[in-house]
């Protein structure tokens, strides 16, 4: 959208005629200015589905296990918060999310698994990318280890990483730690229909805008008051979305900040509903490669 | 199956009439005397169709870059097998597949790497968790680093870090590993129609051959010569399975020993066509989940 924006306003410098709309798009959810991105509600749908299918494994075991999964999201939690999703669908839902909207607090962490330990020996956590300690250090530089690689490089090794050694220190029980990566944002069979068709409308509305003489335009969508989840697509000026990341407002999560709210999760579900179909060939599903 | 053969020899000794059958079932697909195992077949379609989108999702970048997924499969490679299912349905598949069953070699791997930036930049590599330099070293040791963590333990990275570490060393370019981890042995959203039909029939003449008066079996499937793929379900005797691992045997791997062949690809594609019906609720696949 900056790009756009520079773009629009030199051409309007410089008096070229050339109409500049942008079609937002990220799975991360973290543009200001509209209700939600193109690609959050598919990759929401994906992480809510893995979530339940990574509980239910765990679900079988009957021995003390902690199972942190590492969602996408260096700077907001959106992506994480999908995880939770289960709650109003299923029941079930990690015992814990943790957003980089909310400082880290090992001494609080390790009480909350303490407490879900109390309930179920199978205890899963959902943490963000970018969890962090509130001081500019993120939880995924390492449980300030000083570990170093072979070329004496400071050891990045990942939040959920960093989590699992933690955990395994403390608990002495087994821990896994999963990263979701890369197929979270390209699992494309299981796309969300209600973000596939908001895309395409995004894209019309960008195009009718044009056409209609429209420059220097973002197409947002305002999610309407009705009782039924339903959007309208409406081009306003680009210079509005700034360079700014929208984060999950306060009211999204708990006191304790480790986990979402109904609330929260309310927003979410109607982005995941329906299913487009897919098409398989020889047991995989259809897709253009090109390389 | 020991656990069977165990418990039939010492109802044979105590002269105790319990008739014990055993139902396979591991993704690991590991098993002696079996043609394949039950969950396979689900297992390798997800391993499969994952592979499909990560090559999608790098294939978009024009910046050279190295993307390592690792599969489980500790003492055989059939899981990560199934990463090449593309080459023979879509025409896409990983540059090289690494097994536990070949001697890993690092400058042999460096080697393999700069020839795939020749033809591309987007370079894909599937490895087993199993990797090793059949020195009874694996290769997620570490790259031989030293490494320690905060509590001075050895630091075990696992197999696709470790060799992130290496090809950032060695190549500078962006490298990313992808440990597929649990989701690839419990995304039922994406089970094998043949592999679940399978199960069921696994269990159906497990309980014949017990009803029969039969006890001290294994079922075992046994793939008919017929053009058209199909099984036939056999008891044999639980004796005869011993505590062996069935690994992936030399025709199925090419001779550099850096990718697997066709006739290794068309035994595993019957295992996982077709698609069973997911049903969704409110946007999530419904599953039972007991904890």
């Amino acid at each position: 959208m900056d790009t756009v924006a520079k773009l629009s306003s030199y051409l309007e410098k410089t008096d070229y005629e050339m109409r500049v709309i942008g079609v937002p798009k990220t799975i991360d959810n973290d543009l200001m200015e509209t209700d939600h991105t193109p690609g959050y509600g598919s990759a929401a749908k994906y992480i809510a589905t893995t979530l339940q299918e990574v509980i239910r494994d765990c679900s079988v075991y009957t021995t003390k296990a902690v199972t942190i999964v590492e969602i996408m999201g260096r700077d907001s939690g959106w992506l994480t918060c999908a995880a939770a999703i289960g709650r109003i669908v299923t029941g079930y839902e990690p015992d814990y999310v943790y957003l980089p909207e909310i400082p880290f607090n090992m001494e609080s962490f390790f009480e909350d698994i303490e407490n879900a330990f109390k309930k179920h020996p199978n205890v899963v956590i959902a943490v963000s990318e970018g969890a962090n300690y509130g001081n500019g250090h993120y939880v995924g530089e390492g449980t300030q280890s000083g570990a170093v690689d072979v070329f004496g490089h400071k050891y990045l090794e990942g939040t959920g990483k960093a989590l699992e050694i933690a955990v395994k220190e403390k608990f002495g029980c087994k821990v896994r730690s999963i990263e979701l990566n890369l197929p979270q944002r390209c699992a494309a069979h299981l796309a969300s229909k209600t973000d596939i068709d908001e895309s395409f409308c995004c894209g019309y509305t960008a195009v009718t805008a044009a056409a209609n003489g429209l420059t220097a335009q973002m197409i947002s969508m305002k999610r309407k008051a009705s009782e039924e989840y339903s959007v309208e697509y409406l081009p306003i000026s680009v210079y509005k979305v700034a360079n700014e990341v929208k984060t999950v407002p306060k009211n999204f999560i708990n006191d304790r900040g480790n986990q979402v709210t109904d609330e929260c999760l309310e927003y979410i579900l109607p982005l995941i509903l329906g299913e487009t179909e897919v098409k398989y060939e020889k047991g995989l599903p259809k897709q253009l490669i090109i390389r």
